[in-house]
């Protein structure tokens, strides 16, 4: 459609219809709505395929409840990531219908029809302290469309805990492991099926494990050739390109 | 088959054909070739949908044609990165029919029918410098079947020579993205399109680029949601996880 | 006029109308004023171009209101950077002219001329989470005589929301650009003009941002040749420079 | 000259002579020629006031001479920096006018009228092995049309060899100064004048100087609020901010 | 003493006084006293020229005020530095005559004669912020017999202000410069002084200054010869030392 | 027990009395008990001869409760480290018969007979800030059968009180050295006794010790050769190799 | 016998045979042989239970040899470890029964009588590259008198061969995991056996491996409690310790 | 004698015979001699208690040999350090009296008096691979007057070697401490005597000492009070220091 209405906006200025300048204009106005603080990127959908997503962290609540009313208003399903529970508290003030998860620290409102995901992903986590960020991968990835399996405390030291896990992993069209501390266990995972396996590190550990590094730098060392890897505790972030891929 | 293997294996103890032990014993030798210093595993296709693959970088040149030669009886098809001249000489003697790509560091073998991808790839970098790395992710990209594009020298700092190829980048199913110093071209790629992009930090950089460090940083922190990261470097694996998608 | 003073009292010397061991008391006592726990360095201005200025994070709230009360009587601007509303009370009390500037986190006293500056220095910023240092560089800018346009919320992710942006950025004499995370945006807005950009890393983001350390080296690494950076936050030195060549 | 370029396109596109695919075609062919391996962006003076230079040290001496060519042709100065002496031979073969700079590692070729700068720069270097990245800024500044004065060997540790120098350095409209080890020469000479100072950290050093990143730390941790600060042995893109100031 | 004590017990055993069994005990038993959770060093003064201090801040209030009256009935005086106010009046209970200096967060008793040093020693510190560091070496060399002068707030961004103090700096026999952020101030006064510097890393700072790591390293890269180093924030250890060498 | 168990389904597999469906599912269910957020793994005492444990510090008190209800009713001895007050409490609720161990912050349960260690073990710290690393040590070999000597406060500083403990040093069989800042213990102990010695970095320290790196680093460069590292503050983990070598 | 000459010498003072100056001479002197450059240290083994090493990597080809001979007239067994051809060349001159490990560049001399170890030492490595290094584990632990098995090539990203290798795993009495690149293997091989685990982190890999880094942190943040680790591609360390806890 | 020449001048300008102008000139040329691409600082001497030295590892064998022969002509003892033998050939042709010490890769010219230190230097190392930092520490501080005793191969993990030294650490009034590895060596050797240790890390060592870091944190963090620290392998600062201290 983005594409579509540049072409026709070039042809009305073929035709004289739209002067020069009032067509620069518009070019510029179309992509988003102006609210002050902040850029609202509506067609954002239809540059990347997912929505424009609201990282509550850096900001007040009044800002994330404003930013949260005005896309709720656009039409689309909203998320809003890293959120207080006060946080969300100010965005039922504005929006009654909004659901909080709080294991995955989201906020979400879910009023639109999505493309649904054509095979299952797997979420897969180490130990109990990295569900948070595992949670916040389910919680994002059902939001776009997906059926979600979650397998939870597989980590590498007992691994025929994993190996008996075998069949769901091998289930799934794509794959999501978090894992702190070592950072290995979407290595293995990954040398157990044929699909992308996207790693989470998660900032759980202590000591050398350096808030998270540790993981990261054993996932991007990985031996397996088919895993690549996000941000620390980035849930968010591997569910938006597991669910890309599971549109295909 | 691995799983079909198996079973059959499984009833044939249940049939008294294989006693207990042999069958222990059976179970183990499948998986691979051993021939002293490597074991070979010929069926990691079946498990990961990729060939094994020889990193040339820590063996020896005889390591490396050795190791060719078995995996060419094998009948798949070969490949063998970061590889020097010297090497694919040496592999040359073993098997007349290997190819050197000299910019890539890579030698081929194409022997075998792939599973064609079903769109294409698209290979970009940021600057000349980053062509090897490029080379390496389309070499390994085309002897897995896929159709690629290589899209060079559109760095950030010309943002209009990047818009330009705003058609081509949209073409593709999948994206791969290498660039070196401030690693900022997967991000802005990945705002202008709505598929899955694979980040690829270089080592291309002076100073506080610390040998890919900078790169890697600001990859792993881009504010685009459709973007996944490998090791610096790493073209190879970015491919093999592209190929997976690209056969979906 | 340092200059002059300090060839009049040679002079002086040169005339027997001040000895020896006196001019050179003078010459040590003239730069600052000594108020037990700080050197004040009233003469600054004329070494340097701009006015000293409280940096109140390392301070107590006495300190900071000491030593605004002290530099308001010397008659110039003051600026206090890093305050918190505490402090501000403190101030108010010693000077009730000061304004507050919550989201800048800044003091200031507004009571002598400054040369204008010649253009106007544009502030633009990655995102919401940045304003604050943003928001710092505005207002040392135009307390230092500057006409600041802000331009907020051009992330490099959706980069038509930037190039929407072109004339603005054009029409700067000088820009700061603020971003965390991945830093990218300094480099993509300095392909766009040609004028000196100045980047300012902020400590936005998390995991690998590292406090901002993944920004500041993906400023660093630049392939714009017109970028220069300071320290992560330091949005008052950004606009201090760009004062000095908006004055040129 | 690109924006008129582009407003007659478009008139064109309005009265007809010109339809829209081939406009669309015309306004990405427009910036930059395509030589296969690179794309020579000629109109980058335009966008940002300097022409584009070739960064030899990750290039073939091959592609370092035929870049230069292409841009000898079209006319403007060319600048390579960081070039062996080897590349400079290629590149006499195929443009017998350029010279080379050894201790600066550049080749030139003036050809072009430049606008000169209206003051001069300064290039301050801390010790006798600074000299290359300090002699690195001379030339490039030169090329750009400024006056530059070269004051060497004034490190912190005999301050007087440095307050010596006071005059020299406050005639300088823009400073650059090179300083590696604990890289504290921009902070003291900032603190002497009332000009923007741009900061090179050096790799010179041993032991913890960490190939110049103690240097690095050291200017972005600087109390003058007058400085900013440049790659490690960046003495080209401090150069090309300087130029710019000293324009204005 | 702690060798003529052990010569007297050899020539005890030599003269059949002492028999091997008891020397080896008394051996044992002579360097220190066992409180349980620490073993007391009283001997150490003989060894190293300095009582044992009590580090305060992993320690519990319970555990300083046991070990500070331990300490003051062995007759020393008695210093207990990081330590609290909450700390300070735990040991008060145990030791009515403590002594506790707020901004150096030392706890003292000063009962015991000490060599007084044969000059002076200048504790130099960069800004206000770091006045607790200095405060904390001042504290240490009173304590330990010297005359100590506090020469604050004189920062190398307004070298005026430094080289108004050089006599001041000249007349001690030993400096010690304290300095956050870029950590330049004591190569500057070494260059100026022909005495040993003791350099003290302060943690004052923000953004690249990592806690005083860029201090730290600005230090250990000093251009000048006469420089030392010790931790970050040790202002105690540079007492010691400083001491050590004011004594001789 | 483990292999005799698939020993002996196998062989019912063989003989017909379990078909292949089920013993695949057998050999799943196996190994864990699943309680929704966890797996607990009874069996790990049979594969790797100590029992799991339950790391507190990423959980809530009421996960912590529950996991160690769970392992209660098991059987065997539980061990939960790094666990509040708070967390004790909630236990104490679920198992009246759990003790809590403050400085070592461990909550215990002994119900079980467990094969004596051969020796003893020697726990060794360097500061009495130390003393929370050493006392996990303790706590945990104590649990797993062993005796324990603690020895605390014999840093390196004061070689004579190391050199004092000598005997005890070598009555061990194997040695926890426990140490902070420099981490110079673990080496020096090592070189006295001819028995394993396992290092534990802790993070007591200031300043460059980073948490804990100084320690760490200097442990694994230790010049001594029976010298192995655990993570920084893993007292558990050191207990736990420390009684599988007891054991032998 | 350390001890026990210690006593005789304590005795002969005291009946009068050896004068107390005479008897301090004799301490100083027992302990090692002054060669110069080094004191060997032959009582090394009583004290350790392992002979000193040569360590060659720092050393001039003449320094290996002139140590070796002196070490071989001892008459214990010898190793020098990172030793060149030349070094041993070298060595052959003095000593002609030497031998010579090339792909664990280490040259032994066996002579004397080891004690036997009790069981056998398991030597496990992930890829070719890692060969070095284990090969050095392999020659250290057999020169001191222990049974060795090697198992290669089995990394974490094909699980099944690891796990066909689980009864030569758990047959072993110690293991020594060597592993580059992310370090998963220790702790997968520690969750499958009873025994300890030593993990030596390899320098091989690339980009952010940072020469061993990224391992050896996997390693330390090992979820597997049996695991302790040496310093990167620390081979012989590793096989000391094995070696010690094979005695037992 | 530098401040008596600037009051002569003062003087001068006073009584007429210099006017201001002259006297400003007077003041700038006095300190240093210009020979183009180096300042020389023949009056450092008067200022630091030591004379400039030439660092010749940045620089050019035709840059040493014309400092050195300039430096030798004004008459006081030159030394360049870090000099390769070619170095020193250059310097012969110019200097025929110049030494070179192999080792410790300086070049020394002894033709003035110095005035001697009081009592004697103790320079102490752990290893044989230290040699090189040790005797750099020698050659200087030798040719500054002092008499020094090297104390070598006396590392912590054989404490007795240390020991056996007590005496001769015990009667240097200062003490220089080079140790690569952990460097633990200075904390054992300054809880041995009652003066100033100065400890120089050494690049000694493999893996996880980072070319002297993991010494350097060590060094830092001692635990001991009388030590303070220079740059890795830093021998020669060492040494001026130890002098300095030493002609107290």
């Amino acid at each position: 459609m983005d594409r579509a209405r540049i072409e026709t906006l070039l042809n009305e200025v073929r035709e004289g219809r739209t002067d020069v300048s009032a067509a620069l204009e518009k070019l510029r106005d179309l992509p988003y709505e102006d609210i002050g603080f902040a850029k609202l990127d509506h067609h954002r959908a239809l540059r990347t395929g997912m929505p424009e997503v609201i990282f509550a962290a850096g900001k007040t609540t009044e800002q994330v409840a404003t930013i949260f009313g005005r896309m709720a208003i656009a039409g689309g399903n909203v998320l809003a990531t890293r959120a207080s529970r006060e946080a969300y508290e100010a965005v039922l003030a504005v929006e009654s219908r909004a659901e909080f998860h709080e294991m995955a620290r989201c906020i979400t409102l879910t009023q639109a029809e999505t493309t649904p995901g054509k095979g299952s992903i797997a979420v897969v986590c180490a130990g109990t302290s990295d569900l948070p960020v595992a949670e916040e991968a389910c919680v994002t990835a059902r939001l776009m469309g997906n059926t979600v399996e979650l397998i939870a405390d597989v980590g590498v030291a007992g691994i025929h805990r994993l190996l008996a896990q075998k069949d769901s992993l091998r289930a799934a069209r794509v794959l999501i492991v978090c894992a702190g501390m070592e950072g290995a266990l979407p290595t293995v995972v990954a040398g157990m099926v044929n699909a992308p396996v996207l790693a989470v590190p998660t900032s759980v550990g202590y000591g050398a494990s350096f808030g998270g590094v540790a993981a990261l730098l054993g996932m991007l060392n990985t031996c397996a050739p088919n895993v690549s890897v996000v941000n620390i505790d980035n849930g968010f972030g591997a569910a938006c390109i597991a669910s890309l891929i599971n549109r295909m």
